[in-house]
Parts: C-alpha cells; structure tokens; sequence
C-alpha cells in the first residue's frame, strides 16, 4: 500500500493511494490503523506533506555505498556510521529546499528511507521487518563545505529543509534489488542500486536500534551512491527509487 | 522560579518548587503559562522527572572550554561545534544511567543546559534571552571509546539514558559566572566556572537558530570544563551547578 499525508487546505490527512485517487484514513494508519472513509480525493487537487514528521530522530548512515566511499576519499567502514539529522530538516516532496547562506556548496545524496512503525530497541536483524512500517525516499542535503570544516556533519546536514521525504510511503517494498538515481534539472548525477548497500536494511535496524530506541515515526536513511553533486537556487533535484516514485524539491 | 517535572504515581505534573513543598501548576507552563492550582505536595514525596522532554532535539556544543579542549588534545575551534543527542537518551535525576555492552569508557561531562521556550530562527545574540524558558543542568554522557572509533559522535553520545537532565528548570540565572563541578561517588572530578565558556549564550542561541530552527522544549548543551573522567557500574555521578541545584545518576 502507498500511504500519502497530504492537506487539501485544511489539517493533515492520511490517505492510501489509488491509481490517481485517495482513499482518506481516519487518523494515523501507524497509530490508528488503516481505517478508510467513505471519501475519496483526487491525487492532482491535493498537496502531498512529508509522510512522516519523526517525533523523535532521523538517524542516518554514512558511506554505506563502496562508490560513494571512494569518491568521498574514505575507507569502507567496518560498521556502519551513523550520524542524526534533526526532525526540523524534514520537508515533503514539492517543498523547498533553502540553500543557506553559510554554504557555498550544497549537494544531494539520494537514499532509501526506513520509516519505523513501533518501539524498537535491540532487533535481532532477523525481525527487522517486525519494526518496519514502510519505506520512503530521502534527499540527505548535504553542505558539503561545512561537513568538512565542521567535522561533525550535524550542521552540514541538519539545516532547516535538509530532509525532503517522499513522496508516500509503501508498506510493501522489496529493498533487495531497485534502482536509485538523482537528476538535476533532469540530468542524471546518481545512479545504483539498492542492491550495492553495504550493510543491509536488517543489519542497520539491529545496529542503529542496538545504540538508540527506535519511536514510532522515527526515519533511518541508509546512505547514498556515487554521484552527489551540487546543485543551485532555481534546480530542481529529482529522486526516483524503482517502487517508491520520485520526490522533488527546487532549491531557493 | 524552579519548574520541576514530577510523578506521584500518576500522570506527569508540572509546579513551582517553594522550600520542601511544590505548587502544582495546571499543565506545562511552557505551553499553558504559570496557572498555578491550590494543591502543594511534598518535594520529598514525589519523583522529579527530567524537567523537559525535547519534542526536536537536543543540541550540544563541543570544546567550549578551553582547559577541556586542550585535554581532548583539541584546539579551540573558531566557531562552535554543534553536534546532536537524540530525545531519547533524555532522562531525570535520579535515574539510572545504562551502560552500553559495547563500550568499556564511558564518561560524564558537566554541563549548563539551555531550555528554549519559543521557535526561534535566526536569533539575534542580543534577542537570546527572547527564547529562553530557562536553565538545567546537563550531564553529556560519553562512551569515549566509541567517540574516538565512530568519528561521527552520535552513537556515543546517543545512547538511551545519556543525557541526564535535572533536577528542574530555573527561569532566572545568571550564566555569567556560577561553579560547575562533578563528582564521582563525591569525589571531585571536574570543577569550572561557566564564566569560562569560549563561546556564550547569547553567542551559542544565535549560531545554533542560524543552522536550526529551534522549537520549545528544545535543550541546548553548552560544554564541558576540563576533568572529564570515567565512571562504572554501582557509582554515582553529581553534577552541581551553584543555583541550579544537582542532578544526581547512578551507573549500572
């Protein structure tokens, strides 16, 4: 199923997608359940939101492709590296992604997103998908010239709309083997597969959840292909993952 | 006025610390104001909780003193250095401090805590006190091992029980010169003044709103003074700052 948070002006509403339609939810299907309406909308007259807003984290991994490893000068890390991105970066698909004026090198980073559906804390990597409750996509923005000069990369990646996600999430998703690409203005920057992680999605769910308790809501990105690249006010940067759509954000 | 959150077996409360007695407040002043209620209950005869649970995020900056960063055998840096805790590591005095199976050195460090009472974006350093609720004590608990292995220092400082955060807020203190110190099973291990921080709060409020939009109940750790040591299971760690009481963990 693809669930969808959007706003046809009004508060945010859930919705399981339909070919072009929506079938409203009553509340939060992670905390609610998947109650439909009798209503439905359509996908064009709505504003899709972030599908999720983390009340607690977004933890992230880095270097988790050999490619994007090597292109940013580093070994492959012997486990995975994991780094937090504030719940205040998050931004659905279509939003805005703000170039702050201390950076002069912003990039994207396309990544797969896990969105955790109950408290987690110690998975065996194989009940990963007991803790699961979809999968989005992710643009992990990246001020590439303050993660350098800061070291710690919370800055570089934590600005305000540093984390669009999107554009719905889908319960159903074989993480196995998808195509991942960015493009930029339409030109394509990144391009992998799924396939090419080097720590797999069970393996990131027991370690991150060995560190921190999970929250419902909360959002894993499990790090990026080679490719990044930066892009500028006016650009367009387009994710796409085989299954899970495309999420677009124009820089400003 | 002395904000505690607390439990007396039921839901948590929030009040006005007088003497040995709290006045119960009708709801989060944060959010609600100061509606104070007529009931009073002992200060001995309840739990004090961690005196704010951040919605966002927790915010802490590293090497603000100059003593404790010539011991990290850092120099110090030229602009603050942000980094991020999640809300989950958050708890109150007199709870247990958990220590992870993965590390063999894990270590206190005292801290002032800033307590944001507004949104804020972009503070001007003179506007800091705007969005300001007040002032706790922090204990950034570090697993220095994992610290210096990961690089990235949100697994070792992430960890569920490492931020010790209490024992309540206090709306009026003067950050300008107030003692700091830690103590491991009493014994002195850390002593500063908060006159000592390279960067100040209004310097530290306006650098992080820059990055992030901060939002109410987010907490701000501001340094830790040289002295950083560990402690193991069964021992207690202190952390006193004069005017804002002590905020008191065991280990285990």
């Amino acid at each position: 199923m693809k669930i969808a948070r959007f706003s046809s002006g009004e508060d945010p509403q859930y919705g399981i997608i339909d070919g072009d339609e929506i079938v409203v939810l009553q509340g939060d299907p992670m905390f609610q359940g998947f109650v439909t309406t009798e209503e439905r909308v359509g996908l064009a007259s709505v504003k899709l939101l972030a599908p999720v807003i983390p009340r607690s984290k977004v933890v992230a991994v880095g270097k988790n492709y050999a490619d994007h490893a090597a292109e940013m000068g580093g070994v492959v890390p012997e486990r995975p590296l994991l780094f937090l991105k504030p719940n205040t970066s998050v931004i659905g698909t279509g939003d805005a992604i703000v170039l702050p004026p201390d950076s002069r090198q912003v990039e994207h980073e396309a990544e797969l997103a896990i969105v955790i559906g109950s408290v987690a804390k110690n998975v065996r990597a194989e009940d990963y998908a007991d803790v699961i409750f979809g999968y989005t996509i992710a643009n992990d923005v990246t001020a590439r010239d303050l993660q350098k000069l800061d070291g710690q990369w919370a800055r570089a990646k934590g600005f305000d709309t540093f984390c669009p996600l999107g554009p719905y999430i889908e319960t159903e998703f074989d993480w196995r083997d998808a195509l991942i690409e960015a493009r930029v203005d339409g030109e394509l920057r990144q391009e992998g597969n799924l396939s090419e992680m080097i720590f797999t999605i069970p393996e990131i769910v027991a370690y991150a959840s060995r560190a921190f308790t999970l929250l419902p809501g909360d959002v894993i990105l499990t790090g990026t292909p080679a490719g990044v690249s930066p892009f500028s006010s006016g650009q367009t940067v387009d994710i796409s993952i085989a299954g899970l759509g495309t999420l677009s954000n124009r820089a400003r």
